[in-house]
């Protein structure tokens, strides 16, 4: 096998804080070893257009600290066509296009899967990018922890008003189906109740644990992921308010904030760690894996096992909220 | 006149970001010149049930920073009716409460204004705290610059989203009856448009204005005062989603963290010497005004000029915004 | 006269905050105008070397928020002789342009000054960006109000280690002959005492303050600008500890993070108006002039009456941190 | 043995953020196990001195979000000699003490474990709160994320600073005999070197790798551990601007900021874990163990094996810092 002279990298999915510290760190790493880095915006969609330009280590300077990501990003419905996938392995073809650094979730790496089971001849890593830290294969995905740290920022601003005015506040954070967000911001913000999408969420046990509380703790928050069954913050505060008509209860959906913000410490070590990875992976011959960190090690994970999957809910912080917050 | 023993203080209405420093403020000047300072908790709600304390310089030690206010706040029917202010009156006598310090906005202005008539014998200054910055009298209310900056710290984040993403988002900010955060945020984000309560709103202006643009400039700001006209953020989104079906439109509506967060200098400045100078009025024999800033000097309204106002819509403000987005 | 079809646009001296966003302002105003803008990097140096380049309205895209200055600063010995201005103004010419724009403080105004007295047939407009808040013209220049929120946040995390081990500590501020940072923070943070260059800071004075102070108050801060004759914080730090030898005593040099970071609304705010103003001024005709806001209004001050000034120091802040630290 | 029914809770050494969280764990859970607790202020000195008073539910409120530590902190002379911690272990028993929850680093561990092997009657838990991420037995000690967050806000606003003048910045981070703050936050800044205490630091390696870079890169960060060999911050500051005089070289010395601050998410949940881990092993019969997170499981380790340590420089860390800036 000859080396990898080109590498087409690109953002795919809902943005994550991080994500250009992994590009800085995939095109620098291809510098090093003499990889040419093509950098295709938008995703999928610019794959199949040839939207492509070359990157170099400059064009990577003063990005490890920003939010969003200098490629762009987006969802393509031609890419799930097998015609779709076809004008992409066309336009990778035509730039010279040896190798594909993919950054995004799940959605991403599914697209992947499906294209390098058709086009084995593109070599194919992925870096794990979504603040839902729902996949396999990497304890945390870049922009996990940038998104907790946003969440609680916000819900200590909630706090200082629910707190002067003695209210009860829903505060709904992201999270399709993972409670991920809401289990550990709601224990980091001291919530009285975590409601997430892994369990059967018991609207009753919610007013129980409301009602168990001190009579002194005249403030509270109650953390929802958005996925939660009941139906969302503004069910679970109208039923609230229905049964606790004396409680002064306000809802807040934080929203598409959680996804911006300069990416925290550990996330720009992460993303600069995994996107060194990915590059030394292609470069040895790997194809099909996800580049995670598993106890603090380099792990790689073929694409069908890192896939989304629904987390065994950690029983442990839910119980651990419930003791602390009493 | 025989000098002021005892100064009653409270907070009232909704929290505003640097209403501990003026409390801080308040009870540390009163202390300097040997008066007793009660703190009534929960504003006239606790004027009327005597939930009220002696303050001394410690007990405001390390809340020059905080957000919300210690003394807790919240409205009062019964504060309304004359009744309810006779309950508060004879109160204030029985802790032998000779003047009063209010921190709020309008409505405690309004409060204080009406049971200043009924009892002329109990001296009030109040100072301005809300983040609406809607009160004659003080060029800057306490709290708006901080609410401000949390509005374009948020609309920072979203904007990364934004762009990554080439969205159109509608953002909704605070301010009922007026447009003050939504104009100095739109400009501090480089918004595209502006919508607030005080000019009549037109849709079909907006329409133009999105079209006007760049052909280029594919992510947008549309910073709306959650009092505008056409009907909120969520009619505004659907509007354009009808109109540009093929824009990519979200709407955020920022919500509750606008009133939280540690105060800026600024705020802490105003707070302090706004504190200060409400007790050394009351000392002075002043009653029934709101101290305020305007062009850095200290002056003092009579209640009846400094209830809200229609401010004059900034039409420069207008102006340089749209051309500076363009 | 014809109107101006070119304008050249550069930062000098010290970044401050906002630059990018008055950068922003002045390069959409002048496309606005259909005036034409040359950016001069570095300075008088890049004015000297021909370092010039057009910019655009999308040159200027998604700057608004970011800290430093796009079109890089610095200081220029050459500039300072008549050799050197000589050299800069061939530049300009054979670039065309027939305007400038200076964004700096009180070193840039001079430079200005003196060029414009030897080259009259270059409109020059000057827009004040300083930390230090030292000008006439401007009740504030821009980066003032970011700068000081910056203090008060570093001195916010100071004073929770300061609470926890009871200590003093000496936290030194920038403002080399102003005390305008040291002042208002100083508040901000509910400072025991303040010391700045315009008084004559007298050290037993301090030692008075420091021992007036409650028994029980364990952990206190003195604000220095770094100006101050004692001798910087060190010096007076030395002299506490002999003085106090039982104090836990520490000194605290904030340094070069007061000039960075995001721009608070106010200082974008700020940079905005005085970039369009500026360019307006040059379209009507004004030359030699400081654009600043005073007392919210727009204010051009001749170059002569903007440079630096040792401020009045406000003896009310003064008192006031003295009376509310008790 | 019959069941704990009083524990002993202090803080000791150095303050860090995180440490409030695990105060309000640790009551919390002791609250919901009928255990006493008893608050010892200011560490041993409090220990000695009886500086002691219980605690509540109530008494830990809205305090998980705070930085430093509501016992206060300090070090002793005297517990250090066997005489004093005899008067503290009377204290101890006259307050009917039976057990002890030490939150500290390296020296509290230490401290307690002369402390146990000379009373092995009071149980003794260690919750290992140091921002130096220096113990065996946990993965990341309580502070450490906090630390290297603030530590990249602040180099963040150096860089734009030394971007916009084309500096050097040697800046200096804590960590007296460990880098592990220097190397992930040089990571996380994108510095182009890192000097770290483990390593035998080469000022000639150093001078090379700067001189390796790219010609058009005109800033440059290196970061420094206090501890490191050849002197410290200014000390290769100097060393560089003899070598390079053409280089605008500055240093910075970050120092107390970096141990104050809001506690970041993690290290809320950190706290949370490890003060409801310890409290349940001291219930369970443990003693002399220091609780710690090892790849997201509670471990229980020995204070003989969980004393600081020389981590083991990672060398992987250096590599990339290297090649992702040039």
């Amino acid at each position: 096998m000859s080396p990898i002279k080109k590498i087409g990298l690109f953002t795919s999915g809902s943005d994550s804080p991080g994500m250009n510290a992994a590009i800085r760190a995939v095109v620098r790493t291809a510098v090093f070893y003499d990889i040419e880095v093509a950098g295709i915006r938008r995703g999928f969609e610019g794959m199949i257009n040839g939207d492509i330009e070359l990157m170099g280590t400059k064009s990577v300077s003063n990005i490890i600290q920003r939010g969003g990501t200098m490629l762009k990003t987006g969802r393509s419905e031609q890419f799930k066509t097998s015609a779709g996938r076809k004008l992409a392995y066309d336009q990778l073809k035509k730039n010279g296009i040896e190798a594909l650094v993919a950054l995004g979730g799940n959605g991403t790496i599914k697209g992947m899967r499906e294209f390098g089971d058709e086009y084995p001849d593109i070599a194919i890593m992925a870096v794990p990018c979504t603040i839902d830290n729902d996949l396999r294969g990497s304890d945390f995905t870049i922009g996990y922890d940038t998104a907790i740290n946003t969440v609680i920022e916000a819900v200590d601003k909630i706090r200082e008003t629910a707190e002067s005015h003695d209210r009860l506040f829903i505060v709904e954070v992201m999270g399709r189906d993972s409670g991920m967000i809401a289990l550990r911001t709601g224990m980091g913000v001291g919530a009285e109740a975590i409601m997430v999408p892994e369990t059967k969420s018991d609207i009753n046990a919610l007013f129980d644990r409301l009602q168990r509380g001190r009579k002194d703790k005249t403030s509270k928050i109650v953390m929802v992921a958005e996925g939660d069954e009941p139906g969302g913050a503004f069910e679970i505060g109208r039923a609230i308010m229905e049964k606790f008509p004396h409680y002064d209860t306000r809802v807040s959906i934080l929203g598409h904030i959680q996804r911006g913000g300069k990416p925290t410490c550990m996330d720009r070590v992460l993303a600069s760690r995994l996107g060194v990875a990915a590059v030394e992976a292609i470069k040895e011959g790997h194809t099909g894996e996800m580049a995670g960190l598993i106890h603090n090690d380099i792990v790689f994970t073929p694409f069908d096992q890192s896939v989304k999957h629904h987390n065994d809910v950690n029983a442990e912080f839910i119980r651990i909220v419930e003791m602390l917050s009493l």
